[in-house]
């Protein structure tokens, strides 16, 4: 029987078309018993043959799921308590919602426990009107909903060692997640308290002990800010600011102040110890870019990845997620030959502004290995770099805002692992 | 001082105009110090002199947010186990996505505790090739994420009382909740066992021990159903049929069969228990509507609601959600003097299909009595009746698909509460 998939071919090494995805091509696969389906009767289970447990009052995830947790939760710096990083663990998951027990942590003295009846939220300096506010009122304003990815500058950094790791996706790239965020636009505040004309800059304070500071242009203030009080449905997760952060779409996740508890409006950046000692980046001539907010274009495989075996040849599904701090993914492409010929993947909809998007791209493994790669090109046209661009554009000492591009190899036995191509 | 904000006003009673929620708008309130944010400088609290606690293997809710749960967990039907509904909290969210923790149930026979490894999805009857899938041959098809709703057919039933019940927002409507679901779409897998021309309907099967069972039109099941595997991102929650359920976009909730076992390909409707003895519409003349499918074009103001207390007269945010199983959400509206004026209220961007959308009004409150209400219209022109309207319609014996108008009354005291307008 000849192959019904060849017509559907979009690069070498088995990669399908994107229309495999859309509605009206479902049917061209019909008939080709694409996977080991087996025939088989019905039969019954012990779970059917007697009532299951009753409802919750919070549901959790199923046992069975137990392994799926924050990659490296357990480990702050050395000599501190809550400072550090935990990770999603971005090949146990699909869609393009991090669920939010699962949204990456990055603590710079851990979690405070702030209670919302006590909490305050102080805008001064160069404004007619300093003004506190409390929940109560917060909550009365103008509100927005927006789904849009958050990043730490430090992500993905482990491709930056000289030799290619042993580590899996959410371990590489896992400071990056995606959540509904609820909030009033920081314009309708700031509007309130009246900017001077001498006002360029604020300087955005947590309220957590390490007080983490950073300051942020005014024009993004006005633009698409938020004072975010709900992610995904509820109010904030404690490790994610409760009961309000700053929210800055598309920039350095550290600069979203979490415990949002001041925002003073200046002339200029204060130049604040986590500006300065940490987040900028080292150039090759040894000098410092003196800030860097945006995210760059930027695109990782879930699946396949290290820690998923390919047990046997035939059709897979690629997915990933694909992101840039500038606005929408306009096009993800997919190589299965180590970068030699690249097809254009599916995206699910709605594709919306610096949020995670989904790609998918068929493959059908021949059992021979190769390197599986995606590269994301964002609506401004910028377009994610090889690991090779990205080193001679940045030099040896760059440290944040890596965004090259990753190969996962897959080898005949089906083992997937980090590799530099 | 002359009130800036007569200028935006949209219907009667202080409803304001939508631009107040649009980016050009912000500044139209500007100055106009809307609440009672108050002078002060910043103090010190107690959580910012200590550092906080560490990073967490999967995260919770704040203690603070613990009187958030499914309201009504706790009861089962008499001489049942697991068998009932508990709903989703509506008045504590805000956004589109309801956490998968606070998604609503409905079990027939509780929730059955299925091991993903023992999983096995039968589709066989009118087939050409009968196919038993596992879940790791399921991942491997093409799969697609889409946010839309869910909701109970029972859902709003407590508007049928003769009497205004002293019930909030969740009590009365929150049998439905919207989820990020990602799945494969069932027409790939109708496809690969070859639907034979006799095919007309499905049957589709929970492994329950209930079996809960309903018919569903093939041309549904090549339309947009899918056989979700992921919520929110992550695996589905047991409570919404971990490991594996139908998803049929729009339909009536228990259509979308969870924990899915058995697909069974037939010629007509299989008139189960579950269609028959449930989940039929009676009529005014006596006799009952074959099916009902579609859940009809609704909307409820969620904030303010009953538990939320007004306390003084000024602005407010008027939120809420609408939904319609047949397509899109066009326009709500919003009246704020009992229905005699609507304004029309500004919807949250991306407005999805048959998922649920967040509108917003701004209502200047002058402390006098009034009813809120909101009505929604969809992208196939259907209007969300008015309660006298929708019981003439569907007579005294109706008991299922209630999409009648919410009306919620606040007194000069502040106090919210359902009423019949």
């Amino acid at each position: 029987m000849p192959n019904p998939l060849t017509p559907l071919s979009a690069a070498a090494n088995g990669l399908m078309h994107r229309r495999l995805f859309l509605k009206a091509g479902a049917g061209l696969v019909g008939g080709s018993a694409l996977l080991t389906a087996q025939p088989a009767a019905a039969t019954r289970a012990a779970w059917m043959k007697a009532p299951g447990r009753p409802m919750s009052r919070y549901g959790a995830p199923s046992e069975y799921e137990s392994s799926v947790g924050r990659i490296g939760f357990g480990v702050s710096q050395p000599g501190t308590t809550g400072s550090g990083a935990s990770r999603t663990p971005l090949e146990y998951l699909n869609g393009v919602i991090t669920p939010s027990g699962l949204h990456f942590e990055r603590h710079h003295s851990g979690v405070p426990d702030i209670d919302p009846d006590q909490y305050q939220l102080l805008i001064h300096g160069l404004v007619e009107r300093p003004l506190k506010f409390n929940l109560e009122s917060l909550v009365r304003y103008p509100m927005v909903t927006r789904t849009q990815f958050l990043e730490c500058s430090g992500n993905s950094r482990a491709l930056l060692n000289r030799t290619a790791a042993p580590l899996g996706c959410g371990e590489i790239h896992g400071l990056v997640s995606a959540s509904e965020w609820t909030g009033v636009p920081l314009s309708i505040l700031l509007d309130e308290a009246g900017v001077t004309t001498q006002g360029r800059w604020l300087v955005a304070e947590g309220g957590d002990a390490a007080m983490m500071s950073r300051s942020v242009p005014l024009a993004k203030a006005f633009d698409d800010a938020l004072v975010a009080l709900y992610q995904n449905g509820e109010r904030l997760r404690p490790e994610n600011g409760y009961p309000a952060r700053l929210f800055l779409p598309g920039y350095e996740g550290n600069m979203s102040i979490k415990w949002l508890r001041r925002i003073a409006v200046t002339a200029r950046p204060a130049m604040t110890r986590d500006e300065t000692s940490k987040y900028t980046d080292l150039q090759p001539d040894g000098t410092a870019r003196m800030f860097t907010f945006d995210m760059a274009v930027k695109s990782v495989i879930t699946s396949p990845s290290p820690g998923l075996v390919l047990h046997q040849p035939g059709l897979y599904q690629i997915s990933g997620i694909a992101w840039s701090g500038r606005g929408k993914i306009a096009r993800v492409e997919v190589s299965a030959d180590s970068g030699k010929s690249w097809a254009e993947a599916a995206l699910d909809e709605p594709v919306m502004s610096k949020c995670l998007t989904r790609f998918r791209a068929a493959w059908r493994w021949d059992g021979g290995p190769t390197s599986l790669m995606s590269r994301a090109i964002d609506e401004a046209g910028k377009v994610q770099p090889a690991r090779a661009a990205y080193l001679e554009d940045n030099g040896p000492s760059t440290s944040y805002h890596c965004n090259m591009i990753q190969a996962w190899h897959v080898a005949s036995n089906g083992d997937v692992t980090n590799v530099y191509v």
